[in-house]
Parts: structure tokens; C-alpha cells; sequence
């Protein structure tokens, strides 16, 4: 149940500019790619990745090694509703399964030799759990079909969450980040569907696996909460959006993606929960936006639509809608082959290797 | 230069049925996959991959670590009437580039720890080179804008040359097969056009990258190529195809694929090349079908049409382009998070986790 929480500081610390990517480390990155042995561009999305990572990480040698993967996890009131596949216990049984290393993004995490930290953003757990940081202003959130999910101090102290979490990677590469909440592709789909002005049956899908009739349930029940909250138009406010229908991970992954951009950390972006944060993100602090790479298109319906809002290209397309993290750990597979292909491949030069004989 | 070949024994090895992947192991995983702890398909075609795999090796716990790459070089006669934006002399340039290490593939090779054999299947090279093992029956194809590239009796080496270099992968978990060869998109474009009896305009393209006007020329040398040789109509015999217009390289990835399939071993395709020899040996033994995974889409026009008519899928879509067994070596690196996550997984009933509450 939500409490009460000590009073946070107002968020100021939310609109702090991110750095610009360095210009001259990505163009010094795409005249390399052209000195490579191989026929300019044919290395696709590969090159344009580490191109991408050398700007951000302002290096010549762009690294995709230390890559921890934050995971919020988070209940949600919106469950009353019956608006997910599985009952709110699975949340906190499922914290156990990654402490334990039994959940997908544990196992992808120990097959990456990257650590996976656990933060109880806002789940039910009366009590702290082993492995598990907890780091919430209350238990749960407040079923947003008959008021505001969250206060306004809880918005601040699960944004100011996901900075502290952040705060601790100064030595990563870049940063992956997962959730975990039963109920939360409700409560992103609501977000997504005020900070877009689009309709819920555009957004909303079957999340952990509802039938049709269970998805028209879903897709009713946030109609009729925008409306509520007179989110149901053009121009809604970020932080309204996010305090009426929103989470506690999600708020905490918003406040984890711009802490990042600030601090200069490449984010890998996951599925659909993650995509919604980042949406968020990008409305409340814009400059966060060239900080952020995109692992893959999921299957939940609505985040096609969020990707192309958002301008972005993503790595994968491989049909996955789990969530924890788990595409973005997929992607990192990739993004670490990109950097291998870049830092390790010879030029023309080196290698001896004639160049075209057609302009 | 073509030369003479010791006649080899017919290839009658080619028809010899491949076996069929084990239906109950493919049951077995799929029930494994239902009782892991996500919303079942939530990891979609890692799910899938993760299942053929274990159908494809007889087993519970499918692998992908020991994972040859396995490269066949040629060149072409074609390059004659200029086809390509890179001269001849670049194939022979880039086995040593592979084997020094400096390739694009070798530097992916290195990054997954995987063994790179590089085959001399016919280049122009006059001697051995270090590091490659040179098994062709002559230097390069005649050019078949003029007569056919190959004799019977050179194809049959060539497919043979692809066997052996299969034969002596016994502990290989899958192979990968790449390819490098100035010209050989327009002889893989050729045989691709014949098979399917499709025009040259919808299956020709850049290559290592000929502007608009040089793929026209291409288009032209491949319709009159096919008209020359009589396969510009449907119903072309496959064999005669590739003599007509093949590549020693592609003759050996089509044996190789089809050796590597007979002994129970799946495949992993590559691009536009090895997707063509996948064609080719589907064409010839079409029981080797369900052992070709497929890695990526590439970028070189006609591969989406490649890919539809074999009904595949592939993994990735990156833009890629070079070749190499490039795109093949990237997606190996998420069909090893596939087992990972099947074999490491916990199930609802090991991590305590609550099923769905709704059916």
C-alpha cells in the first residue's frame, strides 16, 4: 500500500542539460569505418553503432564491455482492474528468480559477464529482499482508475531513485536498464498514450499474454483513466502524466535514462516499459535523447509507434515482449561486435589491400 | 586461369537424403520453453531458435560454442567485362587479410572464439598461401559472358572441395560458412535469377558497391549471360546452372551445405552468396532444407526475395552487405544467448513463481 514518504527535494535536478556526443570522436569514428577493409557501409547498423558509441564515450575506441544492467521493479493498484495475465505476487516472486539467476535477464546477464543490480523501486515486499537494493517512497502504487497513482513527492523520490542507482556506475561503458512489474505495460501504455496524444487501442497490447477481450478491457480502462485525469488531449504535462497513471519502476527508469545522459553514460534502451521511460525522458529533459540506443522492436502492440515517435532505429527485431532487461542485454551482444569489427579490424593500409578500381 | 582437372567421380554424393531433425526433441524443448519462468513465447525467436536447434541436434540442451567458420574463396572470369567496383586482385589480397587476422571476419572469429578456415576453392592465387588450405581445380571461372565458367567435371570438384572441408568438422555444434570473391555477386545474382527463374533486374545489386549506372551493366551481362546459356526460362536444371555461370566458391558452399546437412549438422547462412548456394543446394538435395538457419537480411538487393522464396526468416537485419560470413558470425552470438536462456532458465516450479491467473 503507498505511505508516506519524506518530503524529496523538488527534482530541479531533472532539466540540468546532458553534454552534446563529441563531434569530432564520431567523425574521427566514420573516417576510420572508411579506411576499414571492406567496402564503405557494407558493415550497416555494425558501423554505425560504434560510430555512434565513439561519439557518445568521446574515444577513439568505442567499448561495450562494462555493461551493467539496472533492473526497477514495481507494483501497480491499476492490478484491481484485472488488466494483467498474472496475479501482483509474481512481482516480488520474480525478484527472487533474478536474485537466484533463474530469470531470463539473470541468465543472459551471467552468459555477458555484465552484473545485474535489482532495485524494489515500489513493489509489495513488506521487507528488504537478499540481493535486491530497496529503494521506494511506498508499497505499490494507487489504482489510477480512481485516483492519482502517485503523489507528487513519490514521483520525485522514484526519479531521484533511478539517479541514485545510476550514481554508482562511473565505470561503466554504458548502462542497460530492465523492469519488472505486473501491470506495467497499463500503466506504460497510458503514459505513452497522453505524451503522444494517440488512442489507447493504438498503444495498449497483450502485455504478458491477455486474449483479445482482455486487451479491449485494458485499452477501456486507460481511456477512461486519461479521461479522468483530463489527460486525454494534446499537451499533458510529463510530470502530470507520470504521477496520475504512472509507475514507480517506470518513473524510476525515467529519472535512471536522463541521470545517465547527464553523467555522459550511453543508455541501451529495452522493450516497451523502457522505450515509455525514455519517451518520458525526453519530454521532461530533451538533451537526454542522442544518449539513447534503441535494442529492439517488441512484439507488444504500440511499440513501433513509440520508436517512430521517438526517431529511433533499434538493433533487433526478433519478436521478444518479455521485458527485464532481456532485449537489451540481446542487443549487447551485437553492440560489442561493432566495437570489435572498429577497434580491430586493419585499413587498407595495413592489411595491403587494393582499393576500388570504379569511383 | 581455368586448367585441367584429374576427372573427379560423379557427384552422386549430392542426392544422398539428409536426415530429418529429431520431432522429438523439438517436442521436448517446446514443452521446456511452457514451463520457464515468462509469458510463454515472450522470447520469441529466441524461443524458436533455441528449439530448432535442439530438434536439429538430437538433444536436450542445444549449444552453439564450438561454431566453425568456415570461408571459401574464388574469383571470377566475369570481372572481364566489368562488374565489380574492386579489382580481382583483391580476392587473393583478402585471404591474407584473413589470414593475418585484419578481416571483418577474422576480427568477429576472434571475438566468439571460434576457429576461421579459409579454402582456396579457386582463385587466381598461382601458389598456396599461408595459413589457407587451397583445394580448387583450377585458377578462377572462364568468363560465362562468353562460355560456360566451369566444365562438368571442375563443378564436381568444386561441390566435392565443399564436403571435404565439412568432413572434418565432427565436433562442430553448427557451421558457419562465409565467402570472398571479387565478381561474385554477379555469378551468385546469375544462378539466383536462373533458379528462380526471375528477371536480373530484381535480383542484381551494388555489390561492394557499383553506382546506378554500373548495376544496369551488371543486369545486362546477367540477361544475356542467361540467354546465351538457355537459362532464361523456368524449369533450369540446377547442375547446368551453376557450371553455366557459377563460382568455385559457391559450388563449394552449395556441397558444403548439403555434406554438413547429411552429416546432421546445422547450418548457419550467411548473406546474399551463401544464400544463393543455400538455393542451389535445396534445389539439389532439397532434404537439406530444414538444416539452414538463416542470419540475416542483407542489404544487396535481391535478398528479401532470396529469403521469401526459401520461406526463411532471418535473425538479423543490420544492413549488412560485405559478405565474409560476417552476418552469419554476428548472429551466432544470439543464437548462443538462445541455449543460454533454454539451458539456464529456471522453471515456474524451481523458482516458486506463480502462473497466470487468467487462462
Amino acid at each position: 500500500m503507498p505511505g508516506a514518504v519524506t518530503r524529496e527535494m523538488p527534482s530541479t535536478w531533472i532539466e540540468t542539460p546532458c553534454p552534446a556526443p563529441s563531434a569530432h570522436h564520431g567523425a574521427a569514428a566514420r573516417a576510420r569505418q572508411a579506411m576499414l577493409t571492406k567496402p564503405a557501409g557494407s558493415l550497416g547498423m555494425l558501423e554505425e553503432l560504434a560510430i555512434r558509441l565513439a561519439a557518445l564515450q568521446a574515444t577513439e575506441r568505442p567499448r561495450a564491455a562494462n555493461a551493467p544492467i539496472i533492473l526497477f521493479a514495481g507494483d501497480h493498484g491499476v492490478t484491481a482492474q484485472g488488466i494483467s495475465a498474472y496475479p501482483s505476487a509474481v512481482t516480488v516472486e520474480m525478484l527472487k528468480n533474478f536474485a537466484n539467476g533463474g530469470a531470463a535477464v539473470a541468465v543472459l546477464a551471467r552468459a555477458l559477464d555484465v552484473p545485474l543490480k535489482v532495485i524494489d523501486a515500489g513493489t509489495l515486499a513488506p521487507e528488504p529482499l537478499p540481493g535486491v537494493v530497496t529503494d521506494k517512497p511506498c508499497r505499490g502504487t494507487r489504482d489510477f482508475t480512481v485516483e492519482p497513482a502517485l503523489t507528487e513527492d513519490e514521483l520525485a523520490f522514484a526519479l531521484a531513485a533511478g539517479k541514485r542507482a545510476v550514481e554508482a556506475e562511473v565505470a561503466a561503458d554504458l548502462v542497460l536498464f530492465g523492469e519488472m512489474g505486473i501491470g506495467n505495460t497499463t500503466a506504460a501504455a497510458a503514459i505513452a498514450a497522453a505524451l503522444l496524444a494517440k488512442s489507447p487501442d493504438e498503444i495498449a497490447g497483450a502485455g504478458t499474454g491477455l486474449d483479445a477481450a482482455g486487451v479491449t478491457h485494458k485499452v477501456e480502462v486507460i481511456a477512461s483513466s486519461l479521461a479522468r485525469h483530463g489527460l486525454d488531449g494534446p499537451g499533458a504535462d510529463p510530470r502530470r502524466v507520470l504521477a496520475c497513471v504512472g509507475g514507480l519502476e517506470i518513473a524510476a527508469l525515467t529519472g535512471a535514462i536522463i541521470a545517465a545522459a547527464q553523467a555522459g553514460r550511453p543508455v541501451l534502451v529495452d522493450g516497451f516499459i523502457v522505450t515509455v521511460a525514455a519517451l518520458a525522458a525526453t519530454r521532461l529533459n530533451p538533451s537526454c535523447a542522442p544518449w539513447l540506443i534503441y535494442s529492439h522492436r517488441s512484439a507488444e502492440r504500440g511499440h513501433a509507434t513509440l520508436l517512430a515517435a521517438l526517431g529511433a532505429r533499434p538493433v533487433l527485431d526478433l519478436d521478444l515482449r518479455l521485458g527485464e532487461g532481456s532485449g537489451a542485454a540481446t542487443a549487447l551482444a551485437v553492440l560489442r561486435l561493432a566495437c570489435a569489427l572498429h577497434n580491430g579490424m586493419a585499413t587498407f593500409d595495413e592489411a595491403a589491400v587494393s582499393g576500388r578500381s570504379t569511383p
